[in-house]
């Protein structure tokens, strides 16, 4: 019988870094995950991953070829291998991370975004297998975008493209960590529903446990479970959230016109409490063209397995930067 | 010495039709006009249209083969071939403009909406030669869009990618003949330009030639001629205007990260004044991945000449439904 091939995933987070191995179809072995605040350079960062790698490859409980290593990361520039200005990493300016794995590894190697890499993920193990026009959104901390059209990621000149959590809800709006105003992620996204539940607090005089928090003790997963207890306040953070993610995925749909947008990351956990009303909006906010042509759905991958198989998957789509070779061990 | 190869390119608009001959390199050939209201249906208007080119054709002064016709119509559909709910043309729901044309014609025929066709003549013939990534922007009674990604016009899952005029800038705001509010075409257009206009009289207390013009009178031409004179008003019209379209585009760039933006149709021969303080807005309301990666330009072609240049690029990139044939005369 032949080795059965396997591609590391690789996600690399400002807090965490989560890596596994990755088959043809999808499964997922020896999941780890290593923290990344730890390291002040990537070379050291990449020093440990190294040997936290070779330790969890040696328990791979079956004989295989491993294929390449796909890494999604923020920030990333796929063409130019390198992580840039990523502020949550403190690497400095530019790393050519590519490289640093290429000094370890003398195999296909690819790195992309972190949600370009979700959307990889979802178009080869997900809900958009068969797709060639969609999105994905990415709801954690901020909020990502990847780009599906005619079946290929989207790059665009810059090779950035897809960054709706910057597009502009309120040009005097909320402070964004990118320096602007007003930017999407500010009001969709954890912290952004965080801020929108305190703005409600200000406003409103309705009764809620909401008032028994501080702003640190505020979660995202705290509100969701008053939410889904009918807590007033909120269920109308939610609704609010909805309603501003639903007019700019509109506004996504009058650019792309993709069959289907998905919702993956932490936030998107809160199920149809999310999904339902961004759904009604967005058909709202739409132009009639596009009227029944776009699906709202939730990621068809695991939150905590899918930026690992993401990342994989730039290895099983063939977007790494050489095919040369397969290390057999 | 070998036959010229010329293809007939069609602009059929609400009010007027334009047609005209191209070559390889974008030299018109006997443009002209004819009007479009006069007809109630698409065969009626297609029967006389036939009779004009036929004349017109006679008259090309060299030998040449017609190679195909590329048409631009609204709300054309590329892949169906069809007009559909066009309400400017009122020949009902779905017209299937392209076998109505084969009628006709046994030649390639090709169509797709008339934003999308300014996109192609921007990049056969006007200044998105070489060029990827581009959106091409059509301001005129209305707002259209063509995005051109990985050298491929975007047409998305409906096959109708591609409206930024209805995009969302104030879910409160002006009521748009989509049936929606606040699009993005009732601000910035020459109809959206007058209601500025109308808004900042009630607004100020400034003189301006202004007050002395009924709604009916006051074209964004004379408001551009004010402008130029240095009219307050007129000057801060055109400033509003530029601020919501530098918004919206900067936004068009967190999708699609192109390469450049085209400003086309009636109201981008406002020049300068239009464009320069649009530039500067698109760059303070944008993401900083995308700082000086995208410029802001006039298409390369005349405003008369683009819709037919356009509707004959159709031909010319093989864009067409089939390519078997060359008639010769």
């Amino acid at each position: 019988m032949q080795d059965r091939g396997l591609a590391l995933g690789i996600d690399v987070g400002g807090t965490k870094t989560a890596f596994g191995f990755v088959d043809r179809k999808g499964a997922l072995y020896n999941a780890t995950i290593m923290a990344t605040k730890a390291f002040k350079s990537a070379e050291d960062f990449m020093s440990r991953l190294y040997r936290r790698i070779e330790e969890v490859r040696a328990d791979l409980p079956f004989p295989y070829c491993l294929c390449g290593i796909g890494i999604g990361a923020p920030n990333a520039h796929h063409d130019r291998g390198t992580i840039e200005k990523a502020v949550n990493l403190n690497w400095g300016e530019t790393v050519d991370f590519v490289a640093l794995v290429r000094k370890y590894y003398d195999l296909p190697v690819s790195i992309t975004n972190d949600a370009n890499a979700a959307a990889l993920g979802e178009m080869l193990f997900g809900n958009a297998r068969g797709m060639k026009h969609f999105l994905v959104i990415t709801l954690g901390t901020g909020l990502g975008s990847g780009i599906v059209a005619d079946g290929r990621l989207l790059y665009g000149a810059s090779g950035f493209a897809g960054e709706l959590g910057h597009t502009v809800v309120d040009p005097d709006g909320r402070p964004c960590r990118c320096g602007k105003r007003g930017c999407l992620e500010t009001y969709v996204s954890a912290a952004g529903l965080r801020k929108t539940a305190l703005e409600l607090l200000a406003e409103r005089c309705d009764q809620t446990l909401l008032r028994a928090m501080s702003d640190e003790d505020m979660t995202s997963k705290r509100i969701f479970d008053l939410a889904v207890e009918g807590d007033v306040i909120a269920l109308e953070a939610f609704d609010r959230t909805a309603r501003i993610l639903g007019m700019k995925l509109a506004d996504a749909v009058a650019h792309l016109s993709p069959e289907a947008i998905f919702l993956a990351g932490g936030l998107s956990e809160a199920g149809d409490l999310l999904l339902k009303p961004t759904e009604q909006y967005m058909k709202d906010f739409m132009f009639g063209a596009y009227r029944d042509t776009v699906k709202l759905m939730p990621s068809g991958l695991e939150t905590g397995a899918s930026a690992v198989l993401g990342a994989s998957a730039l290895i099983w789509s063939g977007n790494s930067h050489s095919h040369e070779c397969q290390t057999r061990v």
